[in-house]
């Protein structure tokens, strides 16, 4: 569509080292969980690493069926690649197939995979390298529904929302589209833009960038980033906002939460706030913006409690609240139109 | 201070190459009215160009004399550098004078340049590159007071309104210092962080490096960026307000002017609502926030009207309300304390 989103080539091989841990594994899981479909096989380098149930798959094997790109589905603290690792990307590349990854060490870095990707002609994809020639926001407005998840804090499943709510809309009869703005999106969706890596100037015209316009009955379902409240990332998420000319949002908070995660002296916004401060700013560039419900990640609530807790959020707010993980976002949904 | 905020060496020699325009010559022409002390002389490829009333001297004399930085005081449409220039800026470089300039090309992007600084010893500074080892913030509070300077729009006055207020708070007896976040008022300056080129996730923390802890009476004076309700750069203007703790602001405006420049389609926000949105923000981080005054470029208000125009302003918002190039500042400074 536009050349300024980033654009992976499936089918996928998803690798996954020799990481037998599942926190750590969490982006080839989103993959395999989201878009099966795109998923051929997986690349594991011991028969400890996590299985994701997908056919157990070679190099050799990959780049003689077509695969497009090796995605690196582990995070690794520290974020560099382990020496182990480079053989078998280096054969990847060099069979001409793409390879993906958001580590901190970039992969154009590593004389041995440049190499080795010149040689094949597959390409070195990096999901944190936004594109170079993004424009300043034009503030218009553009053809097509907008959808934002936003959130009382980072971290609490803004991107599964997002996810869920694409999925059940499309289930629903919706034309409807994730877009992804983080790097596990990316990767999950096979295109978007890294809005958190982007100059200053050009994060709202990013934003313009990641939904264009579109069909005046399509729902572009846009992956939020870090909270309003944030005194670490709120202008991401402001600049994110107005670029996305959201009708609607949801806000996702993480149930138990009390402070901002990693800033402690900070104490969590309530619901609320979030809504107030999300239609005050948002209104800017789309003055019908409104809030369609709440999601909420339980996983902190006693199961017996969860149902309680989300039916006093929704009375409380007068919006439909729902853990999508657990009740889906129907509710959500019938706030459409 | 930090590592953290680009450095410039002074004296400075001040390039004009032939520019005869004092529009395109504004970056040379403001650190003249505003660094004199740092000033040591100015190079002008030919007699048409403008005349900071400076001395004249030539690379040679420059580099005998103990010239720190040669920095290019115009600005160019395109931004590159013509090659009628390159020959002095190599001869200053290669005489160990850092070169120093804010153009769309970068100055380490020209061959001949690089060879010359290398051989020199002197560096070539882009003042549009920020720093790499910026932190997320933190927002914890620092020592020390900040006013920063915020605005109806774009380039209506926020870094002249700072700087006057600079002018005036040390002559009142205060210890203030600017503090500079775009490119004009880093040369200007002599240091700061161009804020708008600094990647998303690390505008707050720049802003935090930009003020750090300082004596408790202490004022930093910093120049504001964008405005909080602009389509395309608020969220630059978000993330400086937050990340500044500002204890008190001033808003700027520029008289007459009815919408965003270059965004016709977007009525400029009134002063009111600046303040009410800068105080919702900004509280944030600094609780206390307050407006201490309102700036008011009046450059197309009729001479016979100003007075008029500021004084409605001031009932309007019970504020002092100056032109500060006209008035100075000193109505603002007696809200300080």
């Amino acid at each position: 569509m536009h050349t300024q989103t980033l654009q992976l080539r499936s089918p996928y091989l998803i690798f996954l080292g020799d990481e037998s841990r599942a926190t750590y594994a969490k982006t080839g899981k989103g993959i395999a969980d989201w878009r099966p479909e795109l998923c051929a096989g997986q690349l594991r380098l011991s028969d400890e690493a996590l299985d994701l149930n997908l056919p157990d798959m070679s190099v050799r094997v990959a780049a003689d069926s077509g695969i497009g790109s090796l995605i690196v589905g582990t995070a690794l603290v520290g974020g560099s690649i382990p020496d182990g690792w480079l053989d078998t990307l280096c054969d990847a590349a060099a069979a001409g197939i793409d390879i993906v990854a958001g580590l901190h060490t970039r992969l154009d870095s590593i004389a041995v995979l440049r190499d080795a990707a010149a040689t094949g002609g597959g390409k070195l994809i990096d999901v944190r390298i936004p594109p170079t020639d993004l424009p300043v926001a034009s503030g218009k407005k553009r053809s097509g529904k907008r959808l934002l998840t936003v959130g009382t804090d980072c971290a609490l499943g803004k991107k599964y929302t997002a996810l869920q709510l694409e999925r059940d809309m499309r289930a629903a009869g919706f034309s409807a589209d994730f877009r992804a703005s983080g790097q596990t999106g990316i990767m999950i969706a096979g295109t978007g833009i890294p809005i958190d890596c982007v100059v200053a100037d050009f994060i709202s015209g990013a934003a313009e960038m990641l939904s264009p316009d579109n069909n005046p009955q399509h729902w572009d379902i846009i992956e939020g980033q870090g909270s309003i409240y944030h005194p670490g990332y709120a202008a991401v998420s402001h600049g994110l906002l107005i670029g996305s000319q959201a009708d609607v949002f949801v806000v996702c908070h993480a149930g138990g939460r009390t402070h901002i995660e990693g800033w402690e002296h900070y104490p969590l916004p309530s619901i609320g706030e979030v809504i107030e401060r999300t239609i005050a700013i948002g209104s800017l560039t789309n003055p019908n913006i409104r809030c369609a419900g709440i999601s909420v990640n339980t996983l902190s609530i006693a199961a017996g409690e969860r149902e309680a807790y989300l039916a006093q959020l929704s009375v409380k707010y007068g919006l439909p609240c729902v853990d999508p993980m657990v009740n889906g976002t129907s509710a959500i949904i019938d706030q459409l139109s």
